[in-house]
């Protein structure tokens, strides 16, 4: 059995066992809320239902990977699973979505009061889990590692402004993705592997590798990512709202298609993308070199990530499945 | 000038500088949400818009009043009022209220999407300025202080979570009431109390002293503030939204009457009071004897915060602005 399939059951048994701390008299229907957005309660519930568990598997592994114990960091693998998901529930309400992973969203089940509440719940539980890791560390760490993820949630709170603001703007340039995607998916992702660094003894300097090798993966995913929501086989053959286009989603190609401002944006600006136009459009952007480009800058960040790792230099079978992981999120083979 | 003239532009300078961390080139006007909802800027802002502060006030006057420096708590004291307004403008978005102070609502202003968002940082910030105490104390105290503050805020979020419950149940008493307001109001009272005599030195008794003493405050000012709500002069004699019966809010003395079910329990089952009602209900639940009921818990919660007080024993000129508070709050004349 592979490293990976034999962390992610300690992972899902640190997630229950931090999210009971909501499992007391009076406010059990609370703790159902969060047990079934993390997938393992009500309809729908199973592997399907919880996601990868990317985020503290970066951690444990980034831990292990420097040579030390993963066991005693299992709470700061929790803490960013929680933070992860109180963004989701939270992101949810503020895109007015229905639907998280094939099931009702939280705040659609149980109206926007109380889904907003559970949000804060799930943040309120990283924060507790967070400072378990006091069994294992100094005080001195665990302040650390506190700072490490408050700085990253404010970085994630900004990264939402941005993506929200966007919404009403007409005048989106390449130069305003960064910004935000840093915000949302990359300062998360850096942060796990900073976070596994520390607590995994690194010093300083590795620390740093590993953080912006973390920065760089989560960069470069998301553009893979963006890429995909446009020509991936469902984005193109699937259901129309498998479409970025459709959804009118402010992505990597689309803005690098905005900055063209040739026969892609003229259409854009006329108004949403109906599901029969997607295949049309997505030629249109890339005719105009949009997907070009993006792939181009998924590349530039995929090397920036994989040069920063090398410099981590991480040890072993922790190591090897880091590097693998990677692979894996940025659809290289794995 | 008192003492609570001097800590009071410190509190303010503290919160400004915590709130300036999203000041920063992108997110300028995500600060102007949280600069606006803390009273400092836009329509309105101004001594009337901040609120009293009082969270903080109790933080430092504890400090004090243990024979410390109340200097290097500020960041504790920020972090409460930091965690009391984001629990406000989450509020706001549960009880879908377009007005807070008499000023507009963050989510009524900027959106529903923005709003939440803007609670998220709050939320965030709080932690940050948590943090910010290290400058003043040792990592295991500011760790300990950092596990009360979590610990709070999940009991916040319970307490919500009771609240927003019980609009849709028609089986309440008054023993639903006091989780549901500890919860809302105590713990967050409770928590300056313990944090100012933690940071204040003192040991383990006597923080626990200060707690119980913040935590039976809270349940008698919010016993005090329902009692106000159906009896005081603008409930009874101002505009119809300002009696907490027209509301339909579930208080401390509707509590008593719809445990008494007579003729205010049925009157309160046929639907929402009308303004013109306000007089004649009122005097029905008078009569059914639930605001002398109501006055008596009110009483026996704050005999008991007095005593916790006693034995917390707070000694100079913070002790007795500490009394003075606590007296202003309970409504029992500066």
């Amino acid at each position: 059995m592979n490293m990976i399939s034999r962390l992610l059951p300690k992972i899902e048994s640190e997630l229950q066992n931090q999210v009971a701390r909501l499992d007391q008299p009076g406010t059990h229907h609370f703790h159902e809320m969060l047990t079934y957005h993390m997938g393992w309660t009500g309809e729908g519930a199973g592997p399907e239902a919880t996601g990868k568990r990317i985020r503290p598997l970066m951690v444990l592994l980034c831990v292990a990977s420097c040579g030390a114990d993963w066991q005693s960091a299992l709470p700061a693998a929790a803490a960013v699973e929680l933070v992860h998901n109180f963004s989701l529930v939270h992101d949810d309400i503020e895109d007015n979505s229905d639907k998280r992973r094939g099931r009702t969203t939280v705040w659609k089940k149980w109206g926007l009061a109380q889904g907003t509440n559970a949000g804060d719940g799930l943040f309120v539980l990283s924060n507790l889990a967070l400072t378990d890791l006091e069994a294992g560390y100094s005080p001195a760490i665990v302040l650390r590692a506190a700072k490490i993820l408050h700085a990253t949630c404010l970085d994630l709170t900004r990264g939402q402004f941005l993506d929200i603001s966007y919404e009403d703007r007409t005048d989106l340039s390449v130069d305003d993705y960064w910004p935000m995607v840093s915000g949302k998916t990359a300062a998360l992702i850096a942060a796990c592997c900073q976070l596994g660094a520390l607590l995994g003894g690194a010093d300083d300097a590795q620390q740093e590798a590993y953080r912006a090798f973390g920065h760089y993966l989560g960069l470069a995913f998301q553009a893979q990512d963006d890429i995909l929501g446009i020509w991936g086989d469902e984005a193109l053959t699937g259901k129309s709202a498998a479409s970025d286009l459709v959804e009118g989603k402010k992505s990597l190609p689309v803005l690098y298609g905005l900055e063209n401002n040739g026969a892609f944006a003229k259409r854009w600006r006329q108004g949403p993308i109906r599901a029969e136009e997607v295949q049309r459009v997505a030629a249109l952007l890339e005719a105009e070199s949009a997907r070009t480009s993006a792939q181009d800058a998924a590349r530039q960040m995929t090397d920036l990530a994989l040069e920063n790792l090398r410099v981590a230099n991480p040890q072993g079978e922790a190591g090897a499945s880091l590097k693998s992981l990677a692979d894996k999120l940025l659809q290289r083979g794995a």
